[in-house]
């Protein structure tokens, strides 16, 4: 075996989680994962390796250049997972016999990309997708939108506000100002950095585009004095029908969203307090599973931001403090007492109290509460000499200090 | 953007988990996780990639083979996680000044190996392990006893047997009828395969490596004869005091477990009812992670086999049928009718009731009465123009066809 001491370390651009932090991740996957369920999607998982040749060039020539791709032992092009799209619709494609449509799946798992690694931004990340795969309603964007605010009900932040357009509206808006149909979507990205440049940053950007100046104020004016159009109005009807407080809707006539696969309603969440920026969104795309693996498929979805709504719980306080820890630590006084402490233990458990047993009887008291401190372990459980006489325990509050005798069976009953 | 019709395919030794199969496996990794939380254990997630040199020469030539290996875009040398051991190992060297020791952690995330696929081999599996570092004391050894039994009992395989073994003491039977040192792990290699090749094959297999046929036979004797350790009886009995029925273990002097690291106790988990091979098993690893990252931290635990588990957890019958799909589908009688029916979506849904609402309002009822049995859904709901106007709804039972007419209220009742 070769002595590795050099090598430890975190590959660039990952991440490890360890103890509270993969607690933290697991508890938000476990509420994600309860909505979904909840409103009756089916989980999906797919492996991490595809064939390299179905995720190129479906995203762009940049995004190729993000694509771990490389060959494997056996000579084939193989990629890590770069999305959840694409895999999907080689699932849909594939078992298309066998799906129950409409499809309601949702996939929860790590993405990798070979990003330059900044604040934020890391190279292997968890994705969070929920679609409905093969119909084209409105009632199935208001259903989306239900999931998509019920997660954030569901985390505790009210809060969420959904910014929401409709992508035909904004291209024709923009093709109303003359813009030619192979300028439509380089426009929409440029309107789509609303937010970060500015609306002269935007107008300066389009002038170098379509350009006049003229033309340039004109777009934008055009864009941001849009309507509701009376499709998106039926959606979010039908939404507050289910349940999606009406005032949570924002619309945003210059929302963009920057992939271009859009067909239909597009959105994104907000967290007011939280303002890193979008938490997540989606919309209806209802050409690119066709496009992608030539199956006729409407669908709409969305993806939430995993680290973000992870960090905007944090910051709204929503995080419960001691999700999986065990509730009390059974210390070991000594060798001859260990039996007891064994005793008592088994007896917690099977009462269904998460107990941490000490499992070193020569290490000192001490020691032990030292251990459930800084584990952050509520109340500990002692029995000494003079405890084991008296046929009873000792519990101590680790936050208070507070200190109880009491036999056994009362020992349980403090913890129901 | 390319059409990819013709790479629509899971790539070769990949499995993909759709519905069912998935809703499966996460039903068993949370019965896994709540009894690791139960016993307070910590969370792990290490990155799917590692620098390639932590890897290599780690587990010997054959599996080096194995390892998914390749060179980044930013010209580093990077694989895929190839199990869970020399990730920790790093862990804990890397973070040993924070970490509370013994540290207790388990890890649930998939490792990948370029083996050749066949039955029941697949390149993708999940691995779950726990493990407590930094101790050596046989209560540690005992309390990882206890989750392992624990785990099985949670999902209802009692029949579960421990086999158990003390490596120490099958060194020193091999070296005691005067086997040479750097003969022993060979021998126990062959050893190990007692159970797949019987006691003849083992002696044959020993003949060509220790030399005569008596010196083959005597090792197999004394090895067959060996009593248990008073070490291992400690351990056993400690166990059963923290809840494990003494007749779940089945001390096997021949029980060797493949793997050249282990310094004390091995065992591995057999279910009786399920023939294709252990379900699991682990042991005392002292040295193995001074070796891989030169912090000195002796280990005990193990790793659960997970599809082998979950296939034993089916033929016995014990995942549930219905977990988590809907309880009930909420149908749409026709557009005139929707908004009602979102309406009782919508309370169901408040009173915590897992609904589906059917999302396309001009599809047959009929249709929607299939969806509901393709995906199992036991009750459905219907509004039509007579429920309206007597402001009733009717509730179908999908399995005995039963239909029922009440009111709101009542409906909601049901469900509880």
């Amino acid at each position: 075996m070769s002595n590795g001491i050099n090598q430890v370390q975190t590959l660039k651009g990952f991440r490890d989680f360890v103890g509270e932090p993969a607690r933290k991740r697991l508890w938000l996957i476990e509420k994600i994962r309860s909505i979904f369920d909840f409103f009756g999607f089916e989980p999906l998982e797919t492996p991490a390796l595809e064939y390299e040749s179905l995720l190129m060039g479906k995203y762009g020539a940049e995004a190729d250049k993000l694509i771990y791709g490389f060959e494997d032992r056996g000579g084939r092009r193989v990629a890590l997972r770069y999305d959840q799209t694409i895999p999907s619709a080689r699932i849909i494609a594939q078992y298309r016999n066998e799906l129950v449509f409409p499809y309601k799946r949702y996939q929860i798992q790590p993405v990798w990309r070979a990003d330059k690694p900044q604040k934020g931004r890391y190279r292997e990340f968890m994705q969070c997708d929920a679609d409905i795969i093969g119909i084209s309603t409105p009632l199935a964007d208001a259903e989306i939108l239900a999931v998509f605010y019920n997660i954030f009900k569901a985390i505790g932040i009210d809060s969420i506000k959904i910014n929401i357009n409709d992508r035909e509206t904004l291209i024709s808006s923009i093709k109303s100002t003359g813009v030619a149909e192979n300028q439509v979507f380089s426009v929409i990205q440029t309107i789509d950095k609303l937010d970060k440049i500015g609306k002269d940053g935007v107008i300066a950007e389009l002038e170098t585009k379509v350009a006049s100046s003229g033309a340039a104020n004109k777009i934008v004016d055009v864009v941001l004095s849009a309507k509701m159009p009376e499709k998106l109005d039926k959606i979010i009807e039908s939404a507050t029908k289910l349940g999606v407080p009406a005032n949570v809707f924002v619309f945003n006539p210059t929302l963009a969203r920057g992939l271009d696969y859009y067909t239909g309603m597009i959105f994104e969440g907000m967290v007011p307090e939280y303002t890193v920026g979008s938490v997540g969104g989606g919309g209806r795309y209802d050409n690119l599973i066709n496009d992608l693996v030539g199956f006729n498929s409407p669908a709409v979805g969305f993806a939430l931001g995993f680290d973000r709504t992870l960090e905007a719980a944090e910051k709204l306080g929503k995080i419960p403090q001691f999700e999986n820890s065990a509730q009390v630590l059974v210390t070991v006084f000594s060798p001859g007492l260990k039996d007891i402490s064994l005793n008592v233990a088994r007896e917690l458990r099977a009462k269904n109290i998460s107990t941490e047993v000490f499992v070193d009887e020569n290490k000192k008291l001490d020691g032990q509460l030292k251990y459930a401190n800084k584990k952050n372990i509520p109340y500990v459980v002692i029995i000494g000499p003079e405890e084991a006489a008296k046929n009873v325990v000792q519990l101590k509050n680790m936050k208070t200090g507070e200190k109880d005798m009491l036999p056994l069976s009362k020992l349980i009953d403090k913890f129901k």
